[in-house]
């Protein structure tokens, strides 16, 4: 085991070599404001490749409740910024990438210049507040770089990022009032006691630390900081000392409003005061850790020990040439390329990184942990990211994939109840969305040989995961073959999830030769004909009794029994069989008027209006891109005897779907794997069942690409003629030979090569 | 210095070995139930020599409000106990001892029978919860050792401890439905929001992990725990799922009331089911840690690695021996033998040990240090404790002193305020009563050559911490020489006590040849002058402009300018210069008037109702021995002509203020320092001065004692015909030669040797 790693680190070496060598100019076609208008709920700031600071200007946040209901619209807050706002609140250092729910937004700061203003205020109204208007013509958003004029203050605000400090440099007109306003009562997806604590010291003139801790999606989450300034604070105090906000104690001895190092509570907000010449830059390192605030100064000194912001944005600039070079596509269309690398840009945001730069980090058990040989990630968004994302990190990303399956088993070590993640961030398990999809993500990792760990134990792991009877309806999918609609609310679909990963999973015995284990698995994964109801050829709640439950509506998704999705879309989830599926449906010619149906029927508005995380364009007839569980659909036409109509349709959805415009995201991105679905079917070729180790060809949408492998292979995907008409495959060659199949294997990638396509107008 | 330590720890061993070998068993005298009824604040359970469990039965607690308004009575449980009440709520791990203000309680455990109730219940009537009924006549309270009989249960509770693991034994009769309660909840010194977060794993069925955090009198406070059942757990869950209480989000998919393993929210009590056959013992044994559960754990591992409860207590009674042998008394009365251990117990319950067994301990940075060559140490009382009890460990303790100055030193280290602490418990600064009596407890030392330390940077530890202007109206003490009435409320004790403090600081810059910070603090030494009314007489506030305060009732606590005393008590708060102060207020004869006046004169009650922390016995004239600011005042009548007053006063207080009964001290202990002036008051000296090497020499309340110092050496005490009428000194030698002073030095007492007093029932 020791040898392969050392092999495999060898050779990561080496691509990173190569990918330096590079020549073109990625970075310049990463486009951070797409998706940053709707629902891709992408933010526009400064990140690092996996980086654990997601440093980005918030322009509203909204509150769980309004008028004391639940506030459905909160969510549209999941990144911080929205492209239509015309005012910025601040800039935070925590974000998530694309998310439909929310949290973080830790430690906003905000330059300001005058009076001091100690409340944000309202967007309807600037002057209410410290926040600030600002324009899109004065704004600036690369890959590592963010740049805004904050009009109301003549400030210009930039941000850049290492993997853990956020930096920020700020440029002032003369003033004797210039502040930093630092918000730790600032949060995404608000409400009442979200703050459990926080606590700020101001250690000398330059240097405050402390953490925030906050109960919200993540249940007991805790993130220290420190905080560099490049210029002594003259002044420094803190907005309301309510008791409740603050604590007071025989501490209320002193004045803890000014100037006052060291303050605890519930709500705080500091400013720090300076002066400042015409066009002086003030300039902040902000370090996070998951451990201490001793970890943030570590991170701090490591990652940031200068003071050049030119600097740390040309590393951060570097950093994303070397993720962004490990595919190169040939393009004449800069839209083209904006989408492919803005689309790898989203895609190598998460996992994020989780560990100090000594490999201290927080685990589920609230303990410090260290992690010994690889890096630990959080941010895992499995639901989402099991499908393409984690399937692209073994093929371009395998070092960190392998990483990202160690951080999953120490959580799993970590755990009292002895599962893998579901959906877990910043040591908490969310416990959001359905099925063990770690299971088809380490089952992937072992099926393609990217198994650089015990292998046999993250197999243990898989197994006691998905035999924990009590969770989400398992115990009744384990004894009966499906999960009755009484018990659960998403007993269809949650079925349907399990019988894949449960597919995944033999698939992982078998390659490991545990066969009593794939015999078990391999069984279980057949659960899917058990919610299927053969009278009306659609996937079907079941009640205990094993009948079918009769009010049923194929087209709605409340309260059927699926989870972002209706019965129309979930019926087509066989991933692991869609040969069978076939069968089960009445053979290729009924599958195939399905298939079309979906795309081309018009669902009225009413299904519509019950339609999460996406907007009325993300929606083609039925087929609902912007939620998961239509990723693969696409591409079962394979299975058929028009895999044409597949080529068709991925040509189809990615103009729709992807451009390189504000609003160029059709749902939400979802950590990545709305980009990865991108890259895949851009290249040609998708994973439309993980753990198996073949993709399914598409349709290429660039005319050539290279891809370089980390084991320092290359390779190469060309689409003869392609071109936005050009969308029919006629034949393929693999390195020079026809291929006689409509799929290529993960070893056939690995080894290096070519894959020709040959592209035509006129479908076969 | 390195060499210095080793001696030291040589000795040290050589003194234990000493202690072991000492035959009578003197655990026996020690009465932790002295003190339990009325003022004294002390609690009866089980606790380890300076150990971090102090695992105590806890009889009520209230509330901080009651009906909307301050409840001045909720300190009545400081120690969670009081000896009137008729029925225990539980046995909870963390208690002070002596305190007149609280906080602690945590992890209140308690076992019952029958239907499971999960509320306390009212003590009136404990049929509505789950406290239970008890009597005094099935309870016993040793060193190390708790006894009683839960009437309601029929359940027999036993508690033991090692320094960091509390062991509980409970003897269940035969039933189908045992219940163990352990609440998160239960706190001493409650109000709302008090509990910040609690988090418990349920980590197999034998084992319990969590910790709680409260924000009290202590602004931040963490403890972890880990708890081992020597029973599987049948069944077990939670109270109150109220949204408020216990975190849901995703985690709402659970029932997480019912045997689920992990829980998380702000208000959380647990149970833990059982079946018993008749006299079943269950045990539990319940390690804290400061840093992490692991810590827990690795405690609990390691001090309490078995299941015999009677190994457990014997152990723990084995340190008591061994602490108690330090000095051995002679006495034909068992009351006096039990009033002297009972004091030195109480002495050797604080500081307490703050570090797991591998030295790691959370920092006043709320960061995990690791303690290098010492013990880390907490509980900080130092108003109180620098008077006697420090002086008394240079004594004989001088290893832990030179420890606890050594965490007084980490502390500092970690305050961003650059502060000595205050008043210190649990990684948190209290800011709790006045002056900066650090610098008296380290000058003590470095004076007594007890510094194994860097003795220099201690020093400036010390000028930092006595120039913080900002610190309770010290800027103004250093710019004007006192502190003007209208800055602050105790404006003329903080200046008085100021005053000593710096006196100390002089006395410890002379021993390091520091001349000119000795030039510095001795001139601002005379600072109590500033306060003194020659027109008057007595110490009186003084505004900024110069003049006295004009309305001013020198018998008066409220408002007057002093804490925690009259301007009778504190104007003879000069201990660094007594001489001085005698001529100040007319010389010896009026002086002599005063201290007769101080203990004879009536207080009207109007007076007695202002004074905090005392029962009306616990006044003697005006003299109010329950507060400390009059420890040394008995002792001045040694520095007029009639010194035999201070031998017939000290022998008046002693019987006054302490007796073995549950009512036996006259007020609160104040971690110990009651019982330290009771120790040296006993043995016939006091040190009116710490940081002085002299102590004043009072009238032995023993025949002989034996010091069995850490030197190895021994110092024998001997009061010829001493007896309850003999009090009065007619001569004393030392080393059998006639000594020709009323004092007696610390090297004298070190070098070894006997110190023998003639007693009479005339005075001279």
């Amino acid at each position: 085991m020791r040898k392969l790693l050392s092999a495999l680190l060898l050779l990561a070496t080496g691509a990173e070599a190569t990918a330096q060598q590079s020549g073109e100019n990625l970075v310049q076609y990463v486009k951070p404001i797409i998706g940053t208008q709707r629902m891709g709920h992408v933010y526009p700031g400064a990140t690092y490749p996996f980086g654990m600071v997601q440093l980005s200007p918030d322009t509203d946040t909204l509150s769980y409740e309004k008028d004391g209901k639940y506030n459905g619209d909160m969510y549209k807050y999941c990144a911080g910024y929205q492209y239509d706002d015309k005012t910025i609140v601040g800039f935070s250092h925590t974000h998530f990438s694309g998310t439909g729910h929310s949290d973080l937004g830790d430690f906003l700061i905000m330059p300001t210049v005058g009076s001091l203003k100690l409340n944000p205020g309202v967007a309807s109204d600037p002057s209410t507040g410290f926040r600030s208007s600002f324009s899109h013509d004065n704004e600036t958003a690369e890959a590592g770089y963010y740049k805004v004029k904050l009009d109301k203050y003549n400030v210009t605000a930039e941000l850049t990022a290492t993997n853990r400090v956020g930096f920020h440099q700020y440029t002032f007109p003369k003033t004797d009032s210039a502040h930093i306003i630092l918000d730790l009562m600032y949060g995404i997806y608000n409400y009442e006691d979200k703050n459990v604590w926080t606590f700020v010291r101001v250690e000398n003139d330059t240097l405050v630390t402390g953490y925030r801790q906050t109960s919200g999606w993540g249940r007991t989450r805790l993130v220290y900081f420190a905080m560099s300034f490049s210029k002594p604070i003259t002044t420094y105090g803190t907005a309301n000392l309510s008791k409740k906000q603050v604590y007071r104690g025989f501490w209320g001895k002193f004045d803890q409003a000014h100037n006052f190092p060291e303050i605890a509570g519930r709500q705080i907000r500091m400013y720090f005061n300076f002066k400042t010449e015409d066009a002086e830059k003030i300039r902040i390192k902000f370090a996070l850790s998951p451990v201490s605030t001793e970890g943030a100064l570590l991170n701090l000194r490591t990652e940031a020990p200068g003071w050049n912001f030119e600097d740390v944005k040309q590393q951060a600039q570097n950093a994303w040439q070397k993720e962004l070079s490990r595919i190169v596509i040939q393009s004449e269309s800069k839209e083209e390329k904006e989408n492919f690398y803005t689309s790898m840009y989203h895609a190598f945001i998460n996992p994020t990184t989780f560990m100090d730069v000594d490999g201290s980090y927080r685990g589920l058990d609230q303990n410090i942990h260290k992690a010994n040989g690889f890096t630990n990630y959080t941010t895992f968004s499995l639901w989402d990211t099991y499908r393409a994302l984690h399937p692209l990190f073994n093929m371009i990303q395998p070092k960190r994939n392998a990483d990202m399956i160690q951080s999953m088993m120490a959580h799993y070590d970590q755990s009292v109840q002895h599962m893998l993640p579901v959906w877990a961030h910043y040591a908490n398990e969310n416990w959001c969305m359905s099925g063990y999809h770690s299971a088809s993500v380490i089952a992937d990792a072992i099926v393609k040989g990217n198994a650089p760990f015990d292998a046999n134990k993250a197999l243990d792991a898989c197994l006691a995961t998905s035999t924990h009877r009590s969770f989400d309806g398992l115990g009744y999918y384990m004894d009966m073959g499906f999960i009755p609609a009484e018990k659960n609310g998403t007993s269809v679909s949650t079925t349907l999830e399990y019988a894949y990963d449960d597919w995944a999973i033999a698939q992982a015995a078998k390659k490991l030769g545990r066969m009593d284990v794939y015999n078990t698995y391999i069984k279980r994964s057949q659960n899917y004909k058990n919610v299927f109801d053969p009278s009306i050829n659609f996937m079907r709640p079941r009640l205990s009794d094993g009948s079918f439950k009769k009010e049923f509506d194929v087209l709605s998704t409340h309260n059927q029994g699926f989870i972002e999705g209706n019965s129309w879309n979930f019926s087509f989830f066989v991933p692991q069989d869609p040969a069978s599926l076939v069968e089960l449906m009445g053979g290729k010619k009924k599958f195939v008027q399905r298939l079309d149906s979906l795309f081309n029927m018009e669902l009225p508005d009413k299904y519509f209006a019950e339609t999460e995380d996406i907007t009325r364009d993300g929606i083609i007839g039925n087929y609902v891109h912007g939620n998961e569980p239509s990723h693969h659909v696409a591409y079962l036409y394979n299975w058929t005897d028009q895999p044409w109509k597949t080529q068709e349709k991925v040509r189809m959805i990615l103009p729709k779907m992807y451009a390189s415009r504000p609003d160029g995201l059709g749902g939400n991105d979802d950590c990545g794997q709305m980009s990865a679905w991108y890259i895949f079917t851009t290249l040609g070729f998708y994973p439309v069942a993980p753990a198996s180790d073949q993709y399914a060809l598409g349709s290429p949408a660039v005319n050539a690409a290279t891809l370089k492998l980390e084991n320092g292979k290359t390779f190469e995907v060309e689409a003869v003629n392609q071109s936005e008409k050009n969308v029919y495959v006629q034949k393929v060659l693999l390195n020079g030979k026809p291929l006689q199949r409509n799929y290529i294997t993960h070893d056939e990638i690995m080894q290096g090569g070519k894959i020709t396509y040959y592209m035509s107008a006129k479908h076969k």
